[in-house]
């Protein structure tokens, strides 16, 4: 049996999403793979060691947050993200092998799914019925159970549940992508590339209506752009949020660690999430007065101001 | 049978908050109440004009938006936001008469009623499996049917399902509530009660990374308070949203006004969901500078000042 | 004699760059030119309906603002400027016919004149002695009448005073030019143009740090962008100021017209001083969501909204 | 003869407010004190090492900033300021023992002083002609001459011409003030007090009609008031300006410190003037999230953070 080290867990089962974009990662190939049967569950195992690191669904380009996933690593002991893995998203219509398009009265997969589907469901099965599985995995091995005629999954489903992909390449809107993360316990972030995004958790202040704007002129005074903004309740009460960002750039950068000080000294609550590369490679296009050497040469120049020489 | 005028659908089905909520409204103790099976249902029946108007949840303080409500608002044919409605949230834990807490080895409910409990299960049933229902309501049903040994649902609903409840006042957060919408076909906005709420969605352009503090400027130039802000994906690709807000005030306000207006500007589309009184009746607190007489008095300043008369 | 209709006065005496500028002037050609002893006396007569209208300096690149104009227009009876008109600044030395360079001992001029040739003064008069006089052309008499050697001054005042330009085209900056401006009585403001230029002046709250901040962001967050923003001190204590503001476009365009309102809101006063031409003709590139067309989109779309159409 | 240590230039001549203001310091007391001819000359004795430190006037509450000084500090060798002085500003009408009032036909004093005296003028020698002097105590020589029948200026200077004051404490504005500044030449600012003000110069980029906001934002993302801000000419044009600042907070404090750097970055240029102790010894209110103290606390946040340690 493997030791922890050499465990990634991720959320299952097998032949969803997720594993398809854990087995993209080259440090994938020597670790065992464990899936794990929710999003608390893959992070937990990372929490008490008996994992290295799990991939989890984050982001999804048509059902927005994974709120699962947003709401395990803004809360609870903290861990921390180290790769991101972009997946473009097609289902297949799985059936049981002869099952013809005509005969399908029942369909199932997982909710984020549905909207995914929605436009084709109702031009090609206008009058199928859907339920909602606990995931596309097991929403394949429920049509192998016979429990449905047909699933949604990821092509790449359908050997393991002995099923075919009677459709393939659905999606209803173009472009469609989810994004996973790789998440550890805290540790040294992976070094800079310079096409970096880093991800943190702020709470607001309760009773100030203002918050969000002083948050975001946080980032905008430095000149760090946000990729990414989420409301979550911070289950005090309605109306009170905190809000997961990611923003360009690498905690490394002086521009986004003087914006993350920043935000640590207004915001009673700030939880580093990590920096890591972007799996888009894009480059920020930098604004004049944030690089790290004019960073430096400004704090040189106070230096001199300070003892009188400038 | 009752006209359409005289029905208001609900999200269903019998026994859940919303039909508690739904019966706080005095409007709706001479209409048809009829559940629907979904959010999306409950709308449609108002858009196809068979019901006048559709009560959904829209905001819960743990799990946040209920996102099928918000998207549902943001897409399709318009709908409009006439009333609120807040609910305590307070689970009982119904069970089959005669059950007791030792004999509970599984127990289900609506996902957004498991944050809610989570505490309470670890600290009372640790082993108790959880398995989600379709709602609370359905969750009651199925342990009536003996699929599940007890349901976490309003105590309202256990005489309906004929059953127990075993243990009332479940809940995590202290101060947890529901707020639901009554939701209509776009038309005149309640009058102004001087305690109203605006809501609206708003998409921002794509390709600027400042669009969001832009939009928040809008409201804060003119003194225009956000209540509630939350992040939706436009479903065309990762890191591309739309903003679901309610403000403080009335369209008819003038600061309000305005600041719709700028929006309209600025953004690249922009729906108005309504004005309607705050369920809680809180008056907001004006900044010098944004009441609607002194909208009035700088608007004839300016008629003056182009006729060349100040 | 004229009446008060046909005369227009200036800050004299004859021979100065005002009257220069005053001269560029269609309208003034058909007037009776008044030269005045100061910025005010030439206001003045303007209030007291003994002229028409006034051309006094604002502006000067190498001085800044000509503080005088700068407080009459901010306070007394109100007064509208109606044009601009920019010329370049470029002095001669003029003397008494015989004298040369080597002779020159005392040199004088109007204050505003001093830094303009300081420079030149020093590489080629360095020993010279500079005593202001209370114009360029108050500066010729007195050389005129021996109380100094050589007076810096346009060269078209050398013939008045008998002088001779010992050397032209004295000026330190490239680009020098003063900006003056045409005032009259207050009247409806000159019809747009596309490359218009308004004038205000505004006092900030005295107790409230961000008060600038936020007169900025009412012109900011309706892209309109400021060409001038000048600090005039109220008189009612240290750190009291108000701002002496010109912006691009005309206080017709709806983007002006509100910012304008936002101001006099949020303002313990303002004093719209004018709507005009630009004299450089340099027409604003606007932002998008600025333009007339949208802002009436979006009042078309609010009215819509209030009626529950959209 | 004193070393140039021992010596204090001011804008002289003996007898004007700027030497009343001097000798209010306690290190003055010690020192040389010598009257020079005009601003540039009293710092231009600090450049070249005569003296040590010059006292000249930096802000009238009337007029606005002494442009001279604002003009020589922001050019040219650097300087700095280490102390400010507070003068209450009362005139006194000085003249020949034996003048009354019925006779007094011109009066003169320094251009300054005339709109402090002007409604008194009005009111009580509406017909008395004013003629400017080079300073308020070379009025009152001018007077002694005979030249002039009455002059304005402080009573202390009186006795030194053989005047006697007619009339004291005029001044139109209730609580107008004269603020003084001890120049010298760069050096390590004197310690926090807790109480301080820092001054500098920066100059915008040409071409940015926002890069005023973007300056104010700077001060205010880090919670740092102004005190004073006011527009200077560069010289370069018209519209094209720099901002003579003084902000609350001494430069070793964290949140000045972090916003100067932020400001050397954005800005072309910088001029740092000094950080010293207020003359009205008005301690800062700070906002949350700016003490030294929270400063540290991010510091090591981010320190943490960047080992994964948080």
């Amino acid at each position: 049996m493997s030791s922890s080290a050499a465990r990634f867990t991720y959320l299952g089962p097998e032949g969803t999403f997720t594993e398809a974009a854990l087995r993209t990662l080259p440090e994938a190939a020597t670790r065992e793979l464990v899936p794990m049967v929710s999003v608390p569950a893959a992070l937990d195992a990372v929490r008490s060691e008996e994992a290295a690191a799990a991939l989890v669904p984050i982001e999804n380009s048509v059902e927005g947050g994974v709120t699962a996933t947003l709401d395990e690593l803004a809360t609870g002991e903290p861990l921390m993200i180290f790769r991101e893995v972009l997946l473009p998203i097609a289902f297949a219509l799985l059936v049981r092998p002869g099952t013809e398009l005509a005969g399908i009265k029942t369909v199932t997969g997982h909710p984020v799914a549905q909207p995914q589907v929605r436009n084709w469901l109702a031009a090609n099965l206008p009058d199928a019925v859907w339920e909602s599985a606990a995931s596309n995995a097991d929403g394949a091995r429920l049509v192998q159970e016979g429990r449905f005629d047909a699933a949604f999954a990821g092509e790449f489903a359908a050997a393991r549940y002995g099923l075919e992909p009677l459709v393939t390449g659905i999606h209803d809107a173009e472009s469609a992508h989810t994004r996973f993360v790789l998440v550890g316990r805290p540790g040294r972030p992976p070094a800079r590339t310079g096409a970096d995004k880093t991800s943190a958790v702020f709470w607001l202040r309760d009773d100030h209506p203002g918050a969000l704007l002083e948050l975001l002129q946080e980032f905008a005074v430095r000149g760090v752009n946000l990729v990414r903004i989420e409301s979550r309740p911070t289950g005090e009460g309605i109306g009170r949020y905190c809000f997961s960002v990611d923003c360009e750039g690498h905690i490394g950068d002086r521009r986004v660690g003087e914006a993350l000080m920043g935000l640590k000294r207004i915001c009673p609550q700030v939880r580093f999430l990590g920096s890591y590369p972007r799996a888009d490679e894009v480059e920020p296009r930098l604004r004049p007065g944030t690089t790290d050497e004019e960073f430096t040469e400004a704090a040189d120049w106070l230096s001199r101001a300070l003892d009188g020489r400038c």
